[in-house]
C-alpha cells in the first residue's frame, strides 16, 4: 500500500496564492525572449529610472556645469556596458543550465570565492528590491507631491504586494509583468524621440513646455572625485544585467539561443535610453532635485514635463515608471531564491531554502528576501539616494567574479574559439574589477561600508552552516544495519497530579512498556496528599491481584510551592541511578477542545518536555499522552 | 526517598524580585496599625488628591458661584463617608479572617450577588491603578508643566516600577512606601492649617501667595442635576475604603482590635484633609482648571501655591502627592490578587490565580492587575478626568453588597448586640445603594456605561469558568481503583527520514515497547528514495536474524512536496484499521546544542506531535526520541 497523498479543499490560502502545484507541472513554467524581457529585464530596464539620477544629485553642486558632465559620465557607463554585454552572451552558451556568478564563480574559482559571488549577489538582489520600490515611491511622490509624508507606508504596502504576486510562482508574474513593461520603453522611446527631435528642430537649445527646476547656484568646481562619484553612483544602472545568464534554464529551448537574443535586446534598449536621457538633461538643462526634501522631482518627471507638459503622456509615463520600478523588484524575486536555492544545495544555507513550496517557488527564499529588503527600507526611511552608496558593489563584485571564473573556464576548455571568448571575458573581469574598486573607494564613507562589511560576514556564515551541517551528519551517519543486541524495557517514570482518568490512562500505558514503573507525585506543605494514602488500595493491591508489575510512588516535598522543578531533579537523579536503562517519562496531559481553554490550566507537561529535552541525557525519552477532552464550553 | 527540591543559585530574577520565599516564611508578613495605615490606607488617603477636584471640575461652568457650592458637596461625601466607616468597624470583628465584599457577600447572599461584589471589586481595583498613577502624573505635570506631552509614557513607566517593586511582596512593600505616606499626610494637613490660619486672620478673606486660576465666566446655572454630577465625582475620595476588612488577616494580633484602629484613623484623617480642602477651596477661590489641556494645573497645586507660594514647601508637597498617588495603586496591587485568589478557589476563576509565585504574593493576579490597567491608561490617554465617570460605581456596588450582606449576617446571629450592628449596616446599606444608583445615573453618558457593561460581562466570564471546570472534573475524575484488564502493546509507527543513528535509535525503542511496528517513509517524486531499496539488508534481515519482531515499511508517495499531512494520515489510517489498539507514533526529534541550531533544521516533530494531538482519536500517543546533537558550532 503506497498511499498518494491529495489536497482537497479551496481555502483563503489557495485564493490568494494559487492553488499548490506538483512538481510534474513545472514543464510549462517555461519563457521565451518576448516574455524574457519583462521578467529578466524588468532589474536591468528599470535602472535607467535611477542610474542618471543618482549621477546627477551628485553634480547637484556643480550647478549648469552639472548637467554637462551628465553626458561623458553617461558615455563611459555605456561602453562598460557593453563590455559586460558581450562576456555575458559568451557565458550563457557555456553555462545552459543557469550560468550564475556563483555557479561560475565556485566551479572555476572555488567554494570560497564562490560564497564570495554568491553572497554579494544576494545582497545587490536585497537592495534591488529596496531601491526599486524606494524610486517608484518617488516617481509617485513627483507626481502627487502632497503624499511626501507617507513614502515609508507606502513603500511597505508595496513590498507586502510584490511579495503576495511572487508567492504565487514565475509564470503567472511574468504575464502580470508584460504589459507595464512594454509600456515604460514604449512610452521613455517615445519621450526620448519627441525630445530629440525638438532639440534638433530648436538647433540644440528647446523650449521646455514646462520649466524644470532651475539650477542652483555653482558652489563646488568639477574635480576628478566628485566626477567618479558621480560615475560610481551612475553604475547603479547597470545593476540586473546578470539575470539572464541566471536563468537560462527557465527559457524555452533553444535555451541558450533565446537567452542571448533577451540579453542583447535589454542591454540595447538600455543603452537607448541612457543615451537619450543624458543627451536630454544636457539640452534642458535638466539636474537633480535634493532627494528626501520636500519640493523633491525626479529626473525622469522633469524631463518628460519638459518635452511633453502634463498631460495624459506624462501621467502615463510616470505610471509607468512607478509600476516598472516597483516592478523591478520581481528580478530579485526570481533570483535571489534562486541563488539561496543553489547555495543550501551545497549545505552552505538551512535546508529550507532549497525545498519549493506548494507553488513551486523557493518559499524561504522569498521570505528572507522580504524580511532583508523591508528591514533596509525601514533603516534608510525609503529614500533611494541614502541607498544608493550601498548598491552596486554587489554587483560589480559579482560581475568580476563571474567574468574571471568564465577566464578560467575557456582555459580549460582550450581551443581558438575558447581563446576568443577568454579574451572578451577577461576584457570584462578587468573593466568590471576597475569599476568595483571606483566605486568602494568613492562610496565608502557615505555608506558602501556597509556592503564591504556585510559580504564578508554572509561569507562567514555560510562557511559556519556547511560546517554546522558536516559535523552533524559527521554525527549521525551510519552504513550500518540496526543493531540487535541490548534490548531492554525502560524504566518508566509517570508524574501523577491527583487520581483522574488522566493519570489513570497515562499509568495504563506505562504497565504496557515496562516492568519498572514509578509514579511520582508533588506535594507542597500547605496542602496534604491524598494519593499518597490511596495509593496501596488505587494501584498497588489492584496490580497485585492481576499479577501485573506494581508501580511504586514516590512523594516529593516542594516548600517553594515549585512543581516542574522537583520533577525535573526526579528524572535527572532516575537517569543517574539507572545508568544503562532508557528512561521513559509518560507525561499526561490535557488537549482541550478550544485553544483558549487551555489559558485555564497550566501548562506543565509542555514546559517538563521542554526542560527534559534541554537538560536532559541522552537515554530520557517522553511520552505524551493526551487525554482529549470533549467539554465544549 | 523523599527528595526535597531547594534552589541553590542567585540570578537576575532574585536580584530585581527578591528571593523565593518558603511557605513557612508567611508569618513574618504580618503589620501592626502605623504600618497598616500606609499599606491599606494609601487608596482612601489617595483619593483626597482627586475627589475634591474631581467634584470641582464638573463646577467650573458656574464660575466663582462653583466654589461656594463644594463645601455642601463635600459635608454629604463626609456624612457619607462616616456611614461607611461605622459599618465597616462592625464587618471586621464579624469576618476576623478577611471580610472583604465577595467573603461576606457570597456567604450571607449567594454566590450569584457574591459574584457580583467580586467583579466590582476587581473593576474598582483597575481603575485605582489607573486613577492612582493618572492623578500623580497630573501633580507632576502641574509642578513641571512642560512634560505635559509625556503624559501616557510617564504613567506606563510607573505602571512598571510598581508592578516590580510588588511582586517582591507585601512587607518590604510596607516599608517603601512608609515615608512618603506620612509626608503626604503631613504636608497637607500642614497646608490645610497655615491655610485655615491665615483665613481666619484675614477675616474670611486671605490674599493669596500666588494667585490660583482666575475663575472663568459663567456659562450654566446651578441646577440639581450638575450639583449631583458633582457629588458623584466627588465620592471617588470614597475609594479604598473597604480594603482594611478585606485584609484583617495580614494584621498582627489582636487582628480585629488592630484592624479596627487603623481603619478608624484612615477615614479620620480623611475627613479633615476633606473639610480643609473643601473650605479653602472657597476661602482662596479656587477653582477646577480643564483637564488634559496645556495650562492645566491640578487644585491641590494651586491651593498649596496659594497658602505658602512655590517655595520648598510646594515642592515637598507636590512631591508627596505625586508618590503618595502613584503608590495608591499599591492597595490594588495588595487586594486584586487576594480577591482573585479568593474566586479562583472556589472555581470561578483559571486555578493559576489561587498559587502564590515565588515571593508568597499571587503572581499572576498581579500579571491581570496590570495588563488591565496599561490597557485602561492606554485607552484613556493617561487623564484622570476622562477615567473618573468609570469608577466609584464598582467601589459603591461592592459596599452594598457587602454592608447588605452583613445585615442577613447579623439577622442569622441574633442577639441584642447584633440588632445594633444590623442597624447600623443597614443604614450603610442603604445609603450607599442610593450612591450607586445616583452615580451610575449622572455618569451613565460619561463613561459609567462601560462600567455597568463590564461588571456583568465579567460575572459571567467567572461563571462560565466554574462551569468549565465543574463538567471537565465530572469528566475526569474517578475513585476508583487501576483498571486492570484489556493490557496490550500498542502498534508502534516509526516515521523514518534517512538511515541515521537518529532513526536507529528510534526504530530501537519501536522495538522494545511492541511487536508490531512499522517504518513509514515520504517519498517526494523529485528524488528516488534509498531506505526502501536498503530496508531488507538494513532492518528485515539482522531482525529476523537474531529473532526479533520484523519491522515494515511504508512508503508515501507525496507529489506536493508536503511531508507533514501524508504522515499524519497515515498515522490516522492506522488509527482506523486498528480499531481497539493504542497507536505509539515514535517521533525522532534532533536537539541541538544551541537555540539557533534550530533555524538549520525543519521543525517536522513538533508540527506533526501538535497536529496529532489535536486531529488525532483519543488512542494515539506521542512517543518523543531525542538525538541530543553534541555538535557545538
Amino acid at each position: 500500500m503506497t498511499p498518494c497523498y491529495h489536497r482537497n479543499r479551496m481555502s483563503v490560502i489557495d485564493f490568494l496564492f494559487g492553488r499548490p502545484l506538483a512538481s510534474y507541472e513545472e514543464q510549462s513554467e517555461s519563457i521565451d525572449a518576448a516574455k524574457g524581457i519583462p521578467i529578466f529585464g524588468l532589474d536591468a530596464l528599470g535602472s535607467a529610472a535611477y542610474g542618471p539620477e543618482a549621477a546627477l544629485t551628485l553634480l547637484i553642486p556643480l550647478g549648469l556645469a552639472g548637467v554637462h558632465y551628465i553626458v561623458p559620465i553617461s558615455i563611459s557607463i555605456i561602453v562598460l556596458l557593453a563590455i559586460v554585454c558581450f562576456s555575458y552572451l559568451q557565458t550563457i552558451p557555456a553555462y545552459p543550465a543557469g550560468g550564475g556568478s556563483y555557479t561560475v564563480a565556485s566551479e572555476n574559482l572555488g567554494p570560497n570565492l564562490g560564497l564570495l559571488a554568491a553572497a554579494a549577489l544576494m545582497i545587490d538582489y536585497v537592495l534591488v528590491v529596496a531601491v526599486g520600490i524606494s524610486a517608484g515611491i518617488g516617481a509617485l511622490i513627483s507626481a502627487l507631491p502632497t503624499w511626501e509624508p507617507y513614502t515609508l507606508p507606502l513603500c511597505m504596502g508595496t513590498l507586502l504586494i510584490i511579495t503576495v504576486i511572487n508567492l504565487r510562482g514565475v509564470s503567472e508574474t511574468g504575464a502580470i509583468f508584460l504589459f507595464p513593461t512594454y509600456l515604460f520603453v514604449g512610452s521613455l522611446f517615445g519621450a526620448i524621440a519627441i525630445g530629440l527631435g525638438k532639440t534638433i528642430l530648436a538647433g540644440g537649445h528647446p523650449m521646455p513646455v514646462i520649466a524644470p527646476h532651475k539650477l542652483p547656484a555653482v558652489t563646488e568646481s568639477a574635480g576628478l572625485w566628485l566626477l567618479l562619484k558621480s560615475f560610481s553612483s551612475g553604475c547603479t544602472a547597470m545593476t540586473g544585467v546578470e539575470a539572464v545568464s541566471n536563468g537560462v534554464q527557465a527559457f524555452r529551448e533553444p535555451r541558450a539561443k533565446h537567452a542571448q537574443i533577451t540579453l542583447a535586446t535589454i542591454i540595447g534598449i538600455l543603452i537607448v535610453m541612457l543615451a537619450g536621457i543624458a543627451i536630454l538633461c544636457r539640452a534642458y538643462h535638466i539636474g537633480a532635485t535634493p532627494p528626501g526634501q520636500s519640493g523633491y522631482q525626479s529626473v525622469l518627471s522633469q524631463l518628460v514635463s519638459a518635452v511633453t507638459g502634463r498631460g495624459w503622456f506624462y501621467y502615463t509615463s510616470i505610471a509607468s515608471v512607478l509600476i516598472v520600478l516597483v516592478l523591478q523588484a520581481n528580478t530579485a524575486f526570481a533570483d535571489f531564491p534562486r541563488v539561496c536555492r543553489a547555495v543550501a544545495q551545497n549545505g552552505y544555507l538551512p535546508r529550507a531554502f532549497a525545498n519549493r513550496g506548494r507553488r513551486l517557488v523557493y518559499t524561504h527564499g522569498i521570505y528572507a528576501l522580504v524580511i532583508l529588503a523591508g528591514a533596509i527600507l525601514a533603516l534608510f526611511g525609503g529614500v533611494t539616494d541614502r541607498l544608493i552608496p550601498l548598491f552596486a558593489i554587489g554587483a560589480f563584485l559579482a560581475f568580476t567574479l563571474s567574468q574571471a571564473g568564465m577566464v578560467l573556464h575557456w582555459k580549460r576548455v582550450g581551443g581558438r574559439h575558447a581563446r576568443h571568448s577568454m579574451f572578451i571575458n577577461g576584457a570584462g573581469a578587468i573593466a568590471t574589477a576597475a569599476t568595483t574598486v571606483v566605486v568602494m573607494v568613492s562610496k565608502f564613507a557615505e555608506g558602501a561600508w556597509v556592503t564591504v562589511l556585510m559580504i564578508p560576514a554572509l561569507v562567514a556564515l555560510m562557511k559556519n552552516v556547511r560546517g554546522h551541517y558536516d559535523r552533524l551528519l559527521n554525527e549521525i551517519s551510519s552504513k550500518d544495519p540496526l543493531p540487535t543486541s541490548g534490548f531492554r524495557a525502560p524504566v518508566v517514570v509517570v508524574p501523577m497530579d491527583n487520581w483522574t482518568l488522566i493519570s489513570q490512562k497515562a499509568l495504563r500505558f506505562a504497565l504496557t512498556l515496562s516492568d519498572e514503573v514509578i509514579g511520582v507525585h508533588v506535594a507542597s506543605s500547605e496542602e496534604p496528599s491524598a494519593i499518597k494514602e490511596d495509593w496501596p488500595r488505587l494501584v498497588e493491591q489492584p496490580a497485585r491481584a492481576a499479577g501485573l508489575p506494581v508501580p511504586k510512588l514516590e512523594v516529593l516535598q516542594s516548600p517553594y510551592r515549585y512543581v516542574i522543578g522537583p520533577l525535573l531533579e526526579f528524572v535527572l537523579e532516575v537517569e543517574r541511578r539507572y545508568q544503562d536503562r532508557t528512561i521513559a517519562v509518560v507525561m499526561p496531559s490535557l488537549v482541550e477542545a478550544h485553544w483558549y481553554h487551555s489559558f485555564l490550566h497550566n501548562q506543565r507537561a509542555e514546559l517538563l518536555t521542554a526542560l527534559l529535552l534541554f537538560r536532559g541525557g541522552d537515554r530520557i525519552v517522553i511520552v505524551n499522552i493526551p487525554w482529549r477532552s470533549h467539554v465544549d464550553s
